[in-house]
This record gives C-alpha cells, sequence and structure tokens, in this order.
C-alpha cells in the first residue's frame, strides 16, 4: 500500500508545481487518509516539493508506526498547528476545508501568510486508481449479497417493518465483510417512497406497496450507492408505468456515462426522458454524484454541474419519481466512468422485481 | 419537542443581545439539528432577534413538514447561501465551522459582511437539558446492556476475535433500540490492549489477556461513551495492579466533577494518582471530553483545559495506562456534572470482570 500512497502524494506534487507552492498543508482527515493510508481520526500532513511530514497525537503512534511507516511521524496533539509551524516557502491550505477561526490560528503558528489551495487532493480523488476501484467493487458487491440474501430468505415480505428490513440489510453488509452501512439505510415502503430521503419506522410492509430501499456498504473508507424499488405483490398499473420511466431515465443517464461529456448533459440525458413524460416536476434532485471516501463528493451530476466527466470517475445515476401520498420510484446504481461503455459496481436487476 | 427547540432557540437569542447580533446564520448541521430537531443531512437555519427562518432542499421537503412544523420552511439546495441574502442588520456566521472559502460565498450572497460569532450554539449545547440528558440516559443503558447480554451470552471467551466481540456489541446495542454504535467500536486484547485506539483485528482472544472494550450507542443523535478492561481467567500480578491504579484515578477524577471546578484540576485528579505511581509517562491523554450530539465535544477535560465545569455538562472520565507490547487498561463512564456528586450514566461495574 505504501507504494499507492507514495504516488498519490507525487501526484500533488505535481498540482503543487503547477500553482507554483512549495507545500500544502493538508488537514482535512479524508485527504490524509488517501495520501497516508492512516485511518486514525486526528491527523495532518505537510507535503513538500521534496518530502513530507505527518501528525498524529499519542492514541494513535502504534497505528501510525504500522500504517505509515514511510513518513516522518510527530506525535502531538494539534496537529495541523504542529505542521504549519514547520512550514516553509509558499505553502498552501485547504481553504474549502479550513474554518475562517482555525485559519487565523494556523497563520499565527506558521508565522506567514498561508496561501488559499482549495481542491488540491480533491482534484485527484475524483479519478479513482484501480485500488480505489477494487475497494467500491466489493463495497458494492457486498450491497448486492445484501440485498439477494434479504430476498432469498423471504425477509422482504408484508407485516416486517422498514426498521426490521433495513436492519436486516446492514446486517447483510456486516456478514459480507464490510465495516458497515455508508450512510442510514433508506427502506420507504407504500406512501413512504414517495418521500426522497425517508427515515425507516415501525410502519409494517403491506402486499401491495411499493418499497424503496437506498443503501450502501463502507468496505476499506470506500462508500457503495444503490437504490432498488421492488413490489409486493402483482404491480398496480401506475407503479408500472412509474417503475418504466424511471428505468428509461435511468438507462439514459448511464448511457451518457462517457470520458469529456459535460456533467449537466448527463443530468439531462435522464432528465429529458422523465421531462417528455411530463412529469419533470416529479424528479425533484439532482441526477447522481461522486462516491469514494466520502458517499457524496465530487462530481455533480445535476443541472448546475459544471466540468466534464473523466475515465476513472466513480458516480451514481439514481433518478427517481415521487408522488406525495401515493408513492415513489428510485434507482440507482454506481458506476466507473471509462472508454466505451461505463463499468457497473452495483449488479442487482433492474427489472421490476416483484416479491 | 417543538417547545424545547423553541426554548433553544430562545437561549441564542439571549447570546445574540449579549453579542449586539441582530441575527446568525447558523450552517453547521448539528446546530440545526439541536435549536430545531432537524435530522436530514442538508439545512441551515437564519435565527432572527425575532424570527427564524428554516432551509432544507428537495429531498426533505416532506420530513421538514413533520419535523419543523413551527417554523417559516424555504426549499432550497444551497441553503446557507439562501439564507444569507436575507440576512438583515447585523449578521453573525459560524466562523468556528464556516471554510474561509464558504465565507467568500456566504458575504456574497449576502450583500454585506457577516460578523464571526463561534461558538454561540456550542455554548449553549454545553449544558444539557433533560430532553438531552434522558437521550444520553438511553444512550449508556443501550451500551450496558450490550455488554451484560455479550458476558451472559459466553461472547467473551477465548478463541473469539476481536472483531466479532466488536460486531457482538454493535449487534447487541442495535437490539435494545440504539441506531447504532456512537463511534467504531474498539476491542483490542492481549498487547493491542497497550493501543489506546485499536481497530478490532481477525486475532483471538487468549486466556490470560486483558480484553479493553471501549464503545457506545447512539440514541435520538446523543453519543454515550464507556470503557471496560476485563481479563480472560486468572489476573497476574501486573495486571491487577494496572486495572487498580486506573480504577483509583478514574474515582479520583470522577469525585472531582463538580459546578465551577476548573477543568484542568479534574484532569489532574485523576493525573496525579498516577504520576504517584510514577506511571505518568503511560498515560498518553487527556482525561475525558463532552459527548452529545457530537462523541468529542465541549469541554475537553484536559492539562491544557481552560474554563470551568458547570451543571448539566455531560462528560467522559476516563484515564489509562498503556504498556506497548505487554497491555493496556482504560476505564471510562459517561456522567452528567450535578450540584453534589455527579449522576453516572454508565452503570456497568468498575470491578476487575474476570470472564
Amino acid at each position: 500500500m505504501g507504494e499507492v500512497h507514495g504516488k498519490r502524494r507525487d501526484g500533488l506534487r505535481r498540482l503543487l508545481e503547477e500553482h507554483a507552492l512549495d507545500g500544502l498543508l493538508v488537514t482535512n482527515l479524508l485527504n490524509v487518509r488517501y495520501l497516508t493510508g492512516f485511518t486514525g481520526s486526528n491527523a495532518a500532513l505537510l507535503v513538500t516539493t521534496d518530502g513530507a511530514v505527518f501528525c498524529t497525537d499519542g492514541r494513535y503512534e502504534t497505528v501510525a508506526e504500522t500504517q505509515v511507516p514511510d513518513l516522518e511521524r510527530v506525535i502531538e496533539r494539534d496537529c495541523g498547528l504542529t505542521l504549519a509551524a514547520r512550514a516553509k516557502g509558499s505553502t498552501g491550505f485547504e481553504s474549502d476545508h479550513v474554518t475562517v477561526d482555525g485559519l487565523k490560528d494556523l497563520t499565527e503558528a506558521a508565522g506567514q501568510e498561508l496561501r488559499r489551495a482549495p481542491g488540491l487532493t480533491a482534484e485527484l480523488r475524483v479519478v479513482k486508481d484501480e485500488t480505489e476501484v477494487e475497494a467500491l467493487r466489493m463495497a458494492c458487491a457486498a450491497a448486492d449479497r445484501a440485498l439477494a440474501a434479504l430476498i432469498e430468505h423471504g425477509g422482504l415480505r408484508p407485516g416486517r417493518t422498514e426498521r426490521e428490513v433495513a436492519r436486516a440489510l446492514d446486517d447483510g453488509m456486516r456478514d459480507q465483510g464490510a465495516e458497515g452501512p455508508s450512510f442510514a439505510t433508506i427502506v420507504a415502503a407504500g406512501a413512504h417512497s414517495a418521500i426522497p430521503h425517508h427515515e425507516p419506522t415501525d410502519a409494517q410492509l403491506k402486499a401491495g406497496d411499493l418499497v424503496k430501499m437506498d443503501f450502501g456498504a463502507l468496505v476499506d473508507g470506500y462508500h457503495s450507492d444503490m437504490t432498488r424499488t421492488m413490489v409486493l405483490g402483482r404491480p398496480a398499473g401506475w407503479q408500472t408505468e412509474m417503475y418504466e420511466l424511471v428505468a428509461a431515465a435511468q438507462r439514459a443517464g448511464v448511457r451518457a456515462l462517457a470520458p469529456d461529456t459535460p456533467l449537466a448533459e448527463v443530468d439531462d440525458a435522464a432528465r429529458s426522458v422523465i421531462a417528455a413524460a411530463g412529469r419533470s416536476e416529479q424528479f425533484v434532485h439532482g441526477l447522481g454524484h461522486g462516491v469514494g471516501l466520502e458517499i457524496h463528493e465530487a462530481p455533480a451530476l445535476s443541472r448546475a454541474g459544471t466540468g466534464t466527466l473523466a475515465a476513472g470517475m466513480a458516480v451514481t445515476v439514481e433518478p427517481g419519481i415521487y408522488v406525495p401520498g401515493q408513492g415513489g420510484v428510485r434507482i440507482e446504481d454506481t458506476l466507473i466512468v471509462r472508454e466505451g461503455a461505463p463499468e457497473l459496481l452495483t449488479l442487482t436487476t433492474k427489472e421490476l422485481v416483484v416479491v
């Protein structure tokens, strides 16, 4: 793993050069993890053109020896300030992460002005290397298998509560080796399915319900994200119609995933399918988002998205239609943008499953 | 619940007055939750001397109707900017939460300078009201019961892995109605117990091992935190000695919890017990921290702590001794500072349990 992180730091050094910086003070813990492999809850990293110093506190001294064997390690409680004091030359700080008060303290510790340098590590993180794709693949597989096990064991049936189903999915993902769910699992049955982000309740699933399940697994710090909407028993006409429309929009969104495609264009590819059916008002959110060390990260696939896709980006494609009081459908995959067709990581069928 | 949140907003208005502010833009989501009850993942709140406006995005419109029925609700994706645009008069922003880049955007949206106003809601949050204490009580009880069930069912025995024990504790807390663990559960056996924050591995527990378990439950957004160290079979002399010393330090720390006591003095009460035994080098972290909507929040009970305790604060007291390569002991409770003796929320025995 040391090699992977060394390569990432080299990538960051190329960006330092582009921005005429002698160093970057990395205080966003996820960026520290990305650049070093460190998984504890307090750390900072100073990357310079020809080196790097890592800091964590006494609780993690032993962990850091194992996880970050290849870097100079400083043990101090206040990691950001400690490394700021070692800044030499033109040093950047993560202005998209450091708070207004935090900057005051860092500047004092550095004894010099620090330069705004937002998004440098994010620029690297947006394109996943194969180590990351493999973690995402495992995270998606854990979610696929948990859902398959749920259905196979009859866990999706009238009388069970949303909360019980959510718990079964969470347990199933852990059984598959996941560290846990990648966010609070959504299980929304019947009219609840019309609430885009519904917290599972003690409401029981009933025959005829749409059941929307939005969940994912965490593996090696990487987040998968998948939504499937199923129906308990024979679907009503409106349910099939709603489902087929969302599925068509989702396919259109996936087809639009290709390097160099503008982000807003991907959103539009799916949105226009729903708009053509006169239901654009019922699709109340963006099409998708990047996933990785965070459940929501760049790029945003939305109307407001700027920029283009690139090979290696990991994104969700998740259109939905919601009719308050009646029900809703969302279908979501996690995919890797590739030359040619994207790589689908969430493999559960997108045919309407009748349980 | 509406009444509780209304009282909290009134408390904030008193602080606005003290700071000569006409309003505060609240963008820290935990502060929004504290002041409104909203549990979604995107929101902001503008509290003014005579009102409040709440903003979330379309995904949470229905949830917000239920959770925040008593406030004007605006539905927009970019909540902070939307409410900044409504700022009138001298309006503060959370300079301990808003990033350097974020302030630029907020200022632009507001069309006026915003004033640094760090820690106002935190000042309220540090003293828990009875609704909060009740949630903490339930969170602590879930952890107590999960540990009791683990031991009762023979779950702590040679041959089980650290990871299996951690999973059993997490499942047990969920069985008790917790939303989940309040942080990544630590189970550290044998020499691993000397690592203060050890991630559970596939290492098996062995006869004679110290087993350190640091875990907590999440209930209604509130975090409990408890550490117990047990021994598998007859304890060795060094284990008993280490345990009794930590237990004595922990009792001294708990005894020092009283309104108006300086924070550093509480730390010292426990630390001096360990220092008197000539082992201060082996106690590598602070004595404790506040708990509530965050697992670590104010006040910090450490040598560097400034300020004093107040009735209603929720804190941990968790001294530890760690001897690398050999083993370690930590004993931790969550307590509420009260006039007279503190209220103990984590009720599991602190006698050395021999499993």
